[in-house]
């Protein structure tokens, strides 16, 4: 339990802070007649819902800092409950589970934003602290609820709106034809709810390409095809009394769909457009009061703007590469900030660091992939998580880092293509 | 369990390797039919015996690895047992537990070097992989042995003999006397076995004072006290098959018998002794065939030369620093080596990295000085091992690193003395 929660407010670290820093000097005499001598006095506890790589990684990261992890997980060999010590099985789409798990935490926080948001306001009402809270969470689990609040508070998004059937979509494209004329299409659909890798997005060019898209029953957000010129990733982390550390804006790479490679920081990225995302990013934090690591997920238009896609309030696939890379990884400060503890220095430590996702090929067994990686690049940062190989899921990641973009990028290159299968030397 | 052994001799990484290596070329195809799609071929199983703050570091370099690991360790509350799925609580003293505890574990590896050596001559008769094995880990767990091997290796130790008794010591202090006669006082008594942190060590002055080193009725080894110029600490880490890797050579500083103060690299070493270092530590590695992470203690005597005082067959307080200051950790390296997979990179990635002990001091709440630290230094690398406080004990370590030695040394000192509550500003 949380005996000496953090009541005062430490400076900032650095980058932002919205408070004046109040004054750190602590009343260790005061503390002391508190305690007694020797009563133990405990670390805080950090419940953590969802067992994936995600909670696995955020674990590790914990570790150090002498935190108390509880894993909520649907079963024992998930990810994250093979290397946690407590671990409570159940479904987090149950209240009672839910209850239960979060009575002996000092504070509730997620692998995924799939926890129901009435579940969420049913623990805040139970007076669970829960980070990020269900107000900022639902901008992570509905893709129209955050539609709307970023054009309420000015950020840049594709144009969209919510359309009701196939012929509504045909209307949204036609409202974008422009001057030119011809149908609109292509455009973009996507399920409110429920998508990850790429899985309720789908790349429209008909009405009858639209019908896919409302099969789920889920209301269906249309947005105008950006054509960009890259996606990139601007990452920040803030606390609940308003500290915020910004990452370095990222590149980040699909392929069909699925983060594939991410190059910290972006290349050739002007310091101007990387100062718009790091400050968007940390606007959207602060107007929508999110507590921990958020993603923003960027278009950069050929002609210079940036475009949000989409936010995700967890540590994220595009900042994988601040493990190895930053001096504080995105999980360590997660932990951190979910804490309300002071957040550590989030700058880089190399030139550059690529990161490419190790998914899973046609062949099952990749512990020899994994011995000629070792034996080919001794310094590749190999993370494994645990999971059994299926084609196409993430099993794992590298990170490579060093000054030769060229030559970074293609070490982990030929790891991540070597693990699942792609290349055998 | 270990389905697909690294059988393969992959090629070295850097540094030494003793055979020359194998083709690493993997025969997939064989593999495949062996295995049979989809069959899951999962990682390997490490047991760790012990359940102290190496073996919870341990298990943190572990998880990216992809590693299942075991821990046998007395409480729940040990420090690694907090941090572990699977915890067996049991006594490493007692055979059925070690047996049954290294049941489904693919090796056997050590937090301490406490257990009975004639259990380890058991386990391995089992056919039990224990690593390091029990023969080269009785020159750890004997301080008798490990100077009569050094003597035999040509490996150069303090002036030295087993002394019977106090009039013993007195004769093995006047043999020292030398030209300028005298009574050869002060000397070094060390009981051969059960030593740690000092415990164990004794300097005499006199008779009188050699009694105490014979109460615990163990062996007693006497040495001349060296008036060494610092003290120093070579490690390496060794596989199976004779890949080796040297760490830089550190300054090690201990207070009261502890190690208080790591330097990485030592401060104004002449590359020819810290070579002379390493190769030793390689040498002793190879002689005594070592497995994982071997740290050799050291002496540098105000002419110029080194001498060994002893030898840890784990990973060692002086190698810390490697978690923040090293492309790969000694304790990534040291699961690496057990499971002969190729070791990692053990270049530093700052010109300087210091690490400082966070011993308990008399207060027993570090987290207001937890909080106070993180906030004074958002560069600051904090290791806590989830120990309950109590005067002296280690309850964590501080990793610092930058360019400037003495910054980096003043931002690991003030954490760790504000930790301890030496200081309160
Ligand atoms: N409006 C758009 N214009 C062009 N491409 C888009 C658009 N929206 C999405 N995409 C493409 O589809 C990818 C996946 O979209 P999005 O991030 O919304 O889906 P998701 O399933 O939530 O993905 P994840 O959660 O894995 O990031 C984007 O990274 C981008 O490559
Ligand atoms: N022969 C010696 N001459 C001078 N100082 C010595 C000698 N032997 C030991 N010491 C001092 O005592 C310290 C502890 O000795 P030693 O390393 O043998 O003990 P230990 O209890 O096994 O320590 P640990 O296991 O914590 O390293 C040394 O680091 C050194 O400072
Ligand atoms: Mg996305
Ligand atoms: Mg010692």
């Amino acid at each position: 339990m949380l005996t000496s929660p953090p009541h005062t407010r430490p400076g900032c670290a650095r980058s932002v802070c919205e408070h004046t820093p109040a004054v750190t000097r602590h009343s260790r005499t005061r503390l002391r007649n508190l305690c007694g001598y020797p009563k133990r006095v405990t670390f805080p506890v950090v419940g953590m819902v969802g067992g994936g790589q995600l909670a696995r990684m955020t674990h590790e990261a914990g570790i150090p800092l002498g935190i108390q992890f509880k894993l909520l997980s649907d079963t024992p060999q998930d990810s994250a409950a093979q290397v946690v010590s407590e671990v409570v099985l159940g479904d987090y789409r149950d209240l009672d589970t839910l209850r239960d798990f979060a009575r002996g935490c000092d504070v509730i926080t997620f692998d995924h934003e799939h926890v129901p948001a009435e579940h969420l306001a049913t623990l805040e009402a139970d007076g669970v602290v829960v980070r990020p809270g269900r107000a900022a969470l639902a901008h992570a689990q509905d893709k129209g609820v955050m539609r709307a609040k970023l054009d309420e508070i000015g950020a840049p998004s594709p144009r969209h709106r919510i359309v009701a059937d196939p012929a509504d979509a045909v209307a949204f494209a036609a409202e974008g034809a422009g001057e030119g004329g011809g149908d609109g299409f292509p455009i973009i659909l996507k399920t409110v709810r429920g998508g990850y890798d790429g899985k309720g997005v789908w790349f429209v060019r008909s009405e009858e390409d639209a019908h896919d898209a409302f099969k789920a029953g889920v209301a269906v957000l249309a947005e105008e095809k950006v054509d960009f010129a890259r996606e990139l990733a601007a990452n920040i982390v803030r606390s609940p009394h308003g500290q915020a550390v910004a990452y370095p804006v990222v590149e980040s790479r699909q392929v069909d769909g699925v983060c594939d490679t991410v190059i910290a920081p972006a290349p050739e990225l002007s310091d101007e457009l990387a100062g718009q995302a790091q400050e968007l990013a940390l606007r959207i934090a602060k107007e929508l009061d999110v507590v921990g690591h958020l993603a923003v997920e960027l278009f950069e238009t050929r002609d210079g703007r940036i475009l949000v896609n989409e936010l995700a309030m967890r540590p994220h696939n595009s900042g994988h590469w601040t493990q190895d890379g930053a001096i504080t990884s995105q999980f360590a400060n997660h932990v951190r900030a979910v804490l309300d503890l002071p957040l550590g220095d989030p700058r880089p430590r190399a030139k550059w660091t690529v990161m490419c996702n190790v998914l899973g090929g046609d062949y099952p067994d990749m512990y020899q992939g994994y011995l000629h990686c070792m034996a080919r690049d001794p310094q590749l940062k190999i993370h494994m998580y645990g999971k059994d190989v299926k084609p196409g899921r993430k099993v794992g990641h590298v990170n490579t880092y060093g000054d030769d973009l060229d030559e970074v990028l293609e070490r982990a290159r030929h790891a991540a293509d070597y693990l699942r299968g792609t290349i055998v030397e």
